[in-house]
């Protein structure tokens, strides 16, 4: 049974996958992937992925058989396990629960070659109808308190497979850093009886330096303070603390945006790794008025994460207006 | 000059590092970089660094020629400014500063092909006095309030120079990651008037199955909740808020068991690249009580950074048990 352990002087919760448990030779031997061979998540192959959860396909064409343009399963080897309970309980200074939850995979496309930037604003669309079923599915659970939903593309990202797909890991616990985000919101609220992430939206729109692009429900901004060469967040217009809150014609209109925002980075960046993750609220949270949600995308350029994903301290050598000008102008 | 931008939602600062000001094409241009070639830090080539700020040079022989064995100098391409006003000064939402700070490269070694785990016990001794002599000295900077002292090992760590060095950022604020250790510490030392990592040597030592090793003055132990595999800490056993209170057998203690550790390392993950940073009190903080300057070692196994980074949320495949027992038991 994988473990969740909290460190006692920061409070950040952490999965100790046993299962995986891999040993020193497992890393050493952990050299470049062989690209080709045999791929679990094409079509034909559904035999070699844990059953289906959820899946959009032609009518007519059966479970876990291909006809399907998006599939969700299980990790064949989750981080997190659904079945059994909490036991929660501390070992003197520690705090330590069972590794309860679901870690599932969402297979974006049938075809092996195609990316979030190559795929139809349409296959978009129901990709994000799809993480908005599985969260309100998981809901039900009393047990899980948070969904994590994110992407890692492209190997140095941490994508084991090559064929496209996104994640989702629901939690027993609220992550440290959505906590944080959180209770920084809540904190300008109380102050300003205002959402910042709506300051920041009226801001960013007056100034303009550090917009990327816009449509009638979306803005896509490079961030003030970002981590990261060219990171990029996708907000919604209207305020809302939940994701899977989103109106239909939203829906579409971030399809839009968000397909548009990857083929901008594939372009000026020439296809790069990179890492999104989905800022939604937690399932009771309580935070309706002061926090937004939105996704943030990370691309991976520099090798410096090590350092800074220790102090927490960042050095990031692109200004923002710089990369949000070349996001702007270039030509698609 | 380099700007420092604060995150409004969750309070980060980031340096903005406008006079390196890299453009799409550096970052697809920033291949594996060639060994071998001109290497400013060996003997010799002097005249490539900036000047010494600090040497541990044999007698008669002048500063910025051979005959040293540490030499500590400003990075050429700093991330942070020394000559300046901080200029505080916020812009609607968001608030900025100068990037004023030091930035300065401690080479470990004269010999190319050193590694912190082949210098002598002596020379690792010295650097730890390097440490300690810059600290002493940025400290009267009233513009400062903090050292962060760091180590990237290896190129996937970050290292960009392949000549064994650390390095040490001096800044005009306190990392978010550091804020966040100090009231961590300080809320537990207010519930139970002891610190919360004396209490954890307490407990490492009678359960004894995360302890590496220890000698006299210090114990090197795998936290018991790690974000990273073969995460490694190392305590010293005297209560103590500030690394440059060290004494001189503490010293020579702590390089002992340091060398042997990273030794261990070595031999464990095959010479892995790693980062480690010191976790010491801000210049003025009240927290003499509460918090225990420590170092933190994290190899860089796995390729989970960006999505871990980016949420803070962590899955690590091997359970720190399991780590602790392959240090410990590893033949030197």
């Amino acid at each position: 049974m994988p473990e969740l352990r909290k460190d006692p002087i920061i409070g950040r919760w952490v999965i100790i996958s046993t299962e995986r448990g891999m040993r020193p030779t497992d890393f050493t031997m952990m050299e470049e992937k062989k690209k080709g061979g045999f791929c679990p998540f094409c079509p034909g192959n559904e035999g070699a992925t844990p059953p289906e959860i959820l899946c959009y396909r032609e009518n007519s064409t059966k479970p876990n058989t291909p006809g399907w343009s998006l599939r969700v399963v299980a990790n064949k080897f989750p981080a997190l396990r659904v079945e059994g309970e909490l036991n929660r309980e501390g070992e003197g200074v520690y705090d330590r629960m069972n590794g309860i939850g679901a870690h599932e995979v969402i297979i974006e496309s049938p075809y092996h070659s195609d990316t979030l930037s190559t795929i139809s604003v349409k296959n978009f669309e129901d990709l994000l109808w799809a993480f908005r079923d599985r969260m309100i599915d998981l809901r039900k659970d009393a047990r899980l308190k948070y969904v994590l939903i994110f992407k890692n593309q492209g190997e140095s990202a941490g994508a084991s497979l090559e064929h496209t797909h996104s994640q989702l890991i629901a939690l027993p616990i609220v992550p440290k850093r959505v906590t944080e985000e959180l209770e920084g919101a809540k904190a300008y609220y109380s102050y300003k009886e205002r959402c910042i992430f709506c300051d920041i939206i009226r801001q960013e729109t007056k100034q303009g330096s550090r917009v990327i692009s816009e449509n009638q429900d979306f803005i896509v901004i490079a961030p003030f303070a970002p981590r990261s060469p060219f990171e990029t967040w996708i907000l919604p217009k209207r305020h809302s603390c939940a994701f899977d809150d989103g109106q239909k014609h939203e829906f579409e209109n971030l399809a839009r945006i968000f397909s548009d925002t990857l083929k901008r980075l594939d372009k000026v960046l020439s296809t790069p790794p990179y890492n999104f993750i989905l800022h939604t609220a937690p399932f009771s949270n309580g935070c309706g008025d002061s926090y937004h949600w939105h996704f943030e995308i990370v691309p991976k350029l520099v090798k410096i994460a090590g350092f800074e994903w220790g102090s927490g301290f960042y050095i990031n050598p692109t200004p923002p207006e710089e990369s949000a000008r070349f996001m702007r102008e270039v030509k698609l």
